[in-house]
């Protein structure tokens, strides 16, 4: 295949995120461990997560927001200020760690570059995800990034009109089936399929994709076995 | 002038927003109005705010976690979990507001469109721009909508080599002398300034501006007499 845009989800396709993610809700489980068990406190969390997307949308600052809720919600508004306090640092630290990539991505981004051009598509906090391709490393690959508010065909769609490209142009890759992948085979674009090691909840799919134009690879660098 | 694409700037440019912001403000000041003054309390939320660009960005989920913050200074963190959660309600009220565009935009936009690419250009959460875009009901005259997470010259230098533009070829129109105007003057491209009754604090500059590619409106409908 020859595409003209070969777009690359960011958290957990090119840096490592969800863990960052994990070691923030356990710091949060470790608060309330007297108020109710790691998997409610969990389970609430995301409740409260998917609750708010529809105001907040995705992103650390919507994170923070949903677990002073969740904390609010477990404690029966009996929080103290200083609780308070802990989530917002959690929110803070999340905001400020380190941006490490994930194996071989450099290398094949660099065999990519001048034949395509390259896009990272991805959601969460605006500022954030320009911090994070900033500190990366890996910017000057790609011809720009582009922060969507969410990742269905709509927001696809409207994508590809900005970037004048047909869907069957279009080569996306990412580690969430329901995010990077389905959208775009339903416009009619191409898929690449990479797991990561760990998957937010919200993400997961519960039914297999057959499709002429989905991939699903291992590794990053199989990625270069279908574009030349 | 001839731009190839006219940006314009949203809140307080093409719809009512400051006046919401301030209403926001007004309603926390009542809720602690047994610690401090208003000006003090105005001056703690911005304070706070400035503190957490770096890290937050602009937007209502950035002020909220501000004004969070604020609250927990304000009441040395003796302040109760409703009084959180009241905190909270007023960001998802700002989230909510109806939007009401600024007179004559319309009219405008409708004797440009086809004429130019227009764009819109802002701050904000990205959630929230492209909610009141669709609400405003007038996102069909533009083609698309550029969420930044800054409006320095960096931030434009990089949109205008997204959308292969000269700066010479590009007009925005703001109500920020700072944000909408002062740097795309100094990258070469035109400014034009329209001011709204009231302007946030962080957003005022204190001198005057004299260039060639500066112009100053009362009304956004004066545009029409600079380009054709």
């Amino acid at each position: 295949m020859n595409p003209k845009i070969i777009a690359f989800d960011a958290d957990d396709t090119l840096w490592h995120n969800e863990p960052y993610f994990d070691e923030a809700q356990e710091r949060f489980c470790v608060l309330f461990q007297d108020y109710a068990s790691k998997q409610e406190i969990l389970g609430l969390i995301l409740n409260h997560q998917i609750a708010n997307l529809p105001l907040y949308g995705f992103g650390i600052k919507a994170f923070t927001l949903s677990m002073i809720e969740t904390a609010l919600n477990l404690t029966n508004h009996s929080i103290s200020g200083s609780g308070i306090e802990k989530i917002i640092t959690i929110g803070k630290d999340l905001l400020q760690k380190p941006v490490e990539l994930i194996p071989n991505v450099e290398k094949v981004l660099s065999e990519l570059q001048g034949k395509y051009k390259l896009v990272v598509a991805t959601k969460g906090d605006l500022k954030d995800q320009h911090r994070k391709l900033h500190d990366s490393g890996i910017g000057a690959y790609f011809h720009h990034i582009e922060v969507m508010s969410d990742k269905n065909e709509l927001d696809y769609q409207k994508m590809l009109g900005r970037l004048d490209c047909s869907p069957q142009d279009f080569l996306m890759i990412g580690n969430s089936l329901k995010s990077d992948v389905l959208p775009i085979l339903n416009i009619g674009g191409y898929g690449v399929h990479i797991p990561y090691h760990t998957t937010w909840e919200y993400e997961k799919i519960d039914f297999e994709i057959k499709h002429d134009n989905f991939y699903s690879f291992e590794s990053i660098t199989e990625v270069l076995s279908i574009v030349k």
